[in-house]
Parts: C-alpha cells; structure tokens; sequence
C-alpha cells in the first residue's frame, strides 16, 4: 500500500476533479508488476494503468489500491471489470468511495469470486493523497488548505508591509513543490498590490515546475498595470468565499491552497471554509505588523475557534504546524 | 551523569546564585554508592552530599559531576579537597567551572593524582541546569526566558484583552513545575490590572508547591487595590529592563521567567535582555486581538530578530517551540 500512495501522490495534481488513486498489481507470487496512477480526466484509472504494466502477471494476483475500484461507466469503464478479466484474485483498498454512482465495487468482485479486503493505511490515505478529493465528494465544495508564513510573534508581514521571505529558503522550497500538487492558488487583491507574487510553482533554480495550478485573485478592484498575475491569473470580483469555491469548481478544482492575506483568510475563515490550516513558523520576531487573519470574528476568548494539531515538523529552520477546525 | 543531572533537577530553583549541581559517587566497582545536589546557600554542595552518602565505598570510586568541582574556600571548604581526602581516584564532569575564582579544580585533582574527564554530555547540561547558571556567570545577569501563550493566528489576548487558558491545561501544569524551578517570575503592571495574576507554583488541585519563586511586577503605576501581589511581589517602579536585572542579583536570583505581557516582552526585546523564548502555540484563533510583543522596534522584513529553535514538542494540544536569540 506504501508503494501505491507513493503512485498516488505522482499523480497528483493532474486528476481532479477525478481522485488521484495509487495502485500496485502483485503477481500469484506476491511479487510487484505492475504500477500506475490515475491519469487526466478521460484516461485510464490506475488500477487499468498497473494492469496494462502487469500484463500476464496479473493471473491469479492482487490487486493493491489506495481506493475502492469504480464499477460504474463514466468517462472509462469500470475498473472492476478490468481486474475480473485480468484474473486478479485478491483485492485490497484502504478508503471505501463514498460517490454513490462508483460505488459498488467491492461487492461487483466479491461477486466474481475475488476476496476483498478494505481499510489498510486508510488514515494515511484519507489525510494525504485522497484528503482533498474525499471532502469534495462529501461537501461539494473544494478542499482549502490556508497556508501562511508567520513569525514567531504571530505577524505574517512587518509594519511595511514587506513579507516575502518571513520563512526559510526549505520552507518556500515546499510550498513550490505543494504548490505544483494543486489546482488553484488564491489570493487576494490586497497580496497582488504588496507583493506581486506570480503564483508559480517553481524549483530550486526558478525554473518553473511541469504543472501549474490555477492562480486565483479576489476582490472588486482592478490588479495593478503590469501585475505578474495581470493576464494569468482567473480574477474573481467578488467578497464571498463560497462565489469563489463554486467557480471554482466548475473549472474541475478540487484542491485549493489559500496563500492569504488576513483579510481574505479572515473572511474565509467566517464562511467555514478552511479545512485544514498549514502555517509555518520561523524564528524570528517583527514586534508589528498584521497578524495571520483579520477578522474572523472572535471578541472574548472562550469564543476562540479551536483546531486539532495533526502534524508538526521541521522545515529547515521553521516549525510548520498542520492543523484542522474541530468540529 | 544522567543521574547526575537528575539530582541537579532535584534542586533547581533553590541553590541560587549558587548552581544547582548534581552529582553522582561510584564505587571501585561502577556502582553508584551515592547521590547529591547542591543545597542553599551556604550549605554543602553537590560532591559533599554524595560523599556523605556513599562513605568508605567511595574509596578507589569515581564521581560524576555536572560542573567541574570548585577549588577555592568560599562559604564552603572546596570540594576538590572532599574528594582527595574520600579517595575518589576518577572524577567525570560535563562543564567546566567559567568561574575564575573556582576554577582550577580540575588541575588540583590532576595534581593529587586524580584522572579527571571533561564534557561528558556537557551541551545536555550547558542547555538544562546549569544554563540560567552560566549564562549568569558570563554576563552578570539573570538568564531570562520569555514565556508567552498564543494562538496559532499570534495572538496572546482576545480583543476584550482576556487571556487566561489560551493554552491547554496541560501547558499551565508544565508552567507550574517549571515556576517552582525558578527564582523570580516577572509581569508589567499591565497584566496584573488585566489578569490579577497569582504567580504562584501550584499543583493540578490548586494547592502551592513547595517551592516558590520571586513574584516581581514592573511598571510605575500603583498595583489595584486587592490584586494577589499586592503584598507578595517585589513592585520596581521602572521602565528599563536592565534596572529590574540590576535589582534581582541582589536578591540572589539567577533564573528569571518573563511572562509577559507584550509591552515590557517588546521592552526586554529592545534592550537585548532576552536570553530564550518559550512559545506555547495553541490551535486556536482569536482574529483579534494583541500579538505577542509590542514595539520590538523592527519595521521591514530584513530587520527581523532571527532566532533558531532548539526545542519542539507537543505540550498536550499545544505546539511548544523553544528557541534563542541568534547573535
Ligand atoms: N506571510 C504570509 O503568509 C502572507 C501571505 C499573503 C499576504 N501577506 C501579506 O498580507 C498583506 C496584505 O494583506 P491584505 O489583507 O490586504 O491581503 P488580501 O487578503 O490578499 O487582500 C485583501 C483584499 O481582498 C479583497 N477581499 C476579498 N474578499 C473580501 C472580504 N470578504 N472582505 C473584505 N475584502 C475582501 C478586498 O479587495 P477589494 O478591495 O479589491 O475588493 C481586500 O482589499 C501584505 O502585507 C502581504 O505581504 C502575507
Ligand atoms: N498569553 C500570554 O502569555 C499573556 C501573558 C501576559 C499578559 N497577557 C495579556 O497581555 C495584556 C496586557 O498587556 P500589557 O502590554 O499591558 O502588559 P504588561 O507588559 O505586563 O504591562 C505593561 C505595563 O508595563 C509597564 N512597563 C514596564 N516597562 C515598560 C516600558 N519599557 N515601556 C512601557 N511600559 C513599561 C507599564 O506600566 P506603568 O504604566 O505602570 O509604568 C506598562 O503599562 C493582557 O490582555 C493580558 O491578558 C498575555
């Protein structure tokens, strides 16, 4: 299962709105072969992609899957049928689909005399790879990571304004490589006047990464003559979070990072529609300047909206802290 | 010197401004035979202590000590001549004594024929016990660590200023023991107007623990009628950091807590005065409300005081960086 997330995350990023699933096919034998991830919309699933790699050695194997095999005809048909005809045996899938129209697919192979075995890694799957897809499917609306750089006295800028580079050269190193995991990037028209960012996922040398997400901006006004994000960016005139996710959506995104500022994160975080909040903490200290969100609405402290720490890490020198609202 | 470093554990918080040191006495055979910790002014220290314990088994034995055994008559005989007179033949310390009047300890067991070993898990205790010690002895001030709660979002109050249990409870157990470590816990007349805080060490049931340190409050105005310090603190009618340091080593301490809040926390920045920050980050927002230092005095993003962090751990909930001033 470790190798089929590992798939997983290799196709992420270019799936949506379809989930990217990881699958490994295992010979009679136990041993790997074949791999493959979900291609873009229209192309095979993984499980035909690992298949296709297996060839013969399918025969009598197992199939291991990050997500229940689909047994529905939508664009492509369904996977179970592939494994049927290639003489898979065993199947096994860490997260059930909850889309009722593919799901169905472990009782269509337990028909077919194959045994099917669910659960494996299924935490791991359902906060990493399928985190994003997962809550579209239950919500409707995109996945929103909030993402933010912060100095250790909680200021996300200093008293000029100035941000870029609050956080370390490995912390930004990470944001580009998510960066290029994901659908959308948003911003608002605030960020776009200070900082003139241009939303790229890029690497080491600034040389921009094979897939891009979608760069984003809301707010009524116009983006600065000259703007990096001018003729790039989809620019929603809007101040409603939920405006945003269903034009989002439209446009196939499922997994959206919020790269602030306060005032956006703020209104954001007022709607509900932060799912999980990803800051990066540097050492350092700015003694003024904004804080992370503006706004959101807390006057006295047993009002504050609290969260659960998932996931604390070093990155380079920062504490990057990943944490969801509690409900 | 693991159990030797837990003895001068034992003992924080009641040897200054002498260190809290611990020692542990092995017999010939490399079994410990006793145990010590540096006692109050005055009193034995840590060598002496563990003599006592182990008697004729430290004949030919070996003695584990944090700090480099002092040579010179002070309060107390020195304990190098202890260990000669007991017939320790092996002496292993982690830190060398940086006190030009005690040291040279080393050299007089050397010269008694003794094998002295020295830096055995010396960052272990430079960091830990004997830190605020040696800081002290380098600079002639109090260590000082500045402690704060804040939410993720870097607030340390909500917008009505109120500020207790921003952290977990577990968080506030740790500050308890922590207190009961230190020799003075410092506030400005601003949180004892907003908080009224105690400033006590107590136990999870409320109850004191037994020891206690200095409660100090700084600031010019007069303290409100009824606050709980008004007759326990030492009240320094003063805005300059380094006039309330001045003020504690006459009093003997060495180990200062800073809690806050963020105005004499910006005061302290500016004049340099502080030595390690404590963060505890609660997964919270608030939105609104005070950061966690006012007027540190930086205002674009290249002038940020860089820190590194030493320590990250989860205080229950709650995300507890540890980190110091890069010079
Ligand atoms: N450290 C970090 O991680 C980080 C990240 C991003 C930004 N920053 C810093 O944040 C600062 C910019 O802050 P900001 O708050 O101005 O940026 P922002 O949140 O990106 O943009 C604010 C603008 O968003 C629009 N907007 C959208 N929805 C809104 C709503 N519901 N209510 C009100 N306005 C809404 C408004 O624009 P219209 O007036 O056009 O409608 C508003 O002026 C800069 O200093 C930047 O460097 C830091
Ligand atoms: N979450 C936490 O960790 C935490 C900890 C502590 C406090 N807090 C919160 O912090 C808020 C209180 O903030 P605060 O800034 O007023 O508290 P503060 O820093 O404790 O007290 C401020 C006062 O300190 C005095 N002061 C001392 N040196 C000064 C200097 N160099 N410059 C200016 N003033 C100096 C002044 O009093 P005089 O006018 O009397 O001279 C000033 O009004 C409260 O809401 C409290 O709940 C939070």
């Amino acid at each position: 299962m470790v190798l089929a997330i590992a798939e997983s995350e290799r196709v992420r990023g270019i799936t949506s709105p379809n989930p990217p699933v990881g699958c490994v096919i295992l010979d009679e034998s136990g041993k790997a072969a074949g791999f493959g991830g979900t291609q873009p919309v229209g192309g095979p699933h993984a499980e035909v992609m690992a298949l296709k790699e297996a060839g013969v050695k399918a025969q009598g194997g197992t199939a291991v899957v990050t997500l229940e095999p689909c047994s529905h005809y939508g664009r492509t048909p369904p996977c179970t049928e592939a494994l049927i005809e290639a003489g898979i045996k065993h199947v096994i899938h860490a997260v059930s689909d909850p889309n009722p129209r593919a799901a169905g697919g472990a009782d269509r192979l337990a028909k077919a005399g194959i045994t099917v075995e669910s659960g494996l890694l299924a935490t791991e799957v359902s906060r990493g790879p399928l985190r994003a897809w997962l809550h579209y499917m239950r919500t409707g609306r995109p996945h929103v990571t909030w993402k933010y750089a912060a100095s250790l006295d909680g200021r996300i800028a200093a008293s000029d304004g100035t941000s870029q580079w609050i956080s370390s050269e490995t912390s930004r190193k990470e944001v580009h490589e998510m960066r290029a995991k994901l659908d959308a990037i948003i911003v608002g028209t605030g960020t776009v006047r200070k900082d003139d960012p241009a939303l790229t996922a890029r690497d080491a040398d600034g040389m921009p990464l094979p897939r891009q997400p979608l760069p984003v901006v809301v707010g009524m006004s116009d983006l600065p003559v000259g703007a990096k994000l001018q003729d790039t960016a989809l620019h929603l005139r809007t101040h409603h979070p939920d405006d945003v996710l269903t034009a989002l959506v439209e446009q196939g995104v499922v997994d959206v990072l919020l790269e602030g500022g306060p005032t956006l994160a703020g209104a954001f975080w007022r709607a509900g529609r932060i799912d999980r909040v990803l800051a990066y903490i540097a050492p350092a200290l700015l003694g003024d300047g904004p804080a992370a969100v503006l706004g959101a609405g807390v006057s006295t402290i047993t009002d504050a909206v609290r969260l659960t720490v998932q996931d604390v890490t070093m990155s380079g020198p920062d504490v990057r802290i990943s944490a969801v609202p509690e409900n």
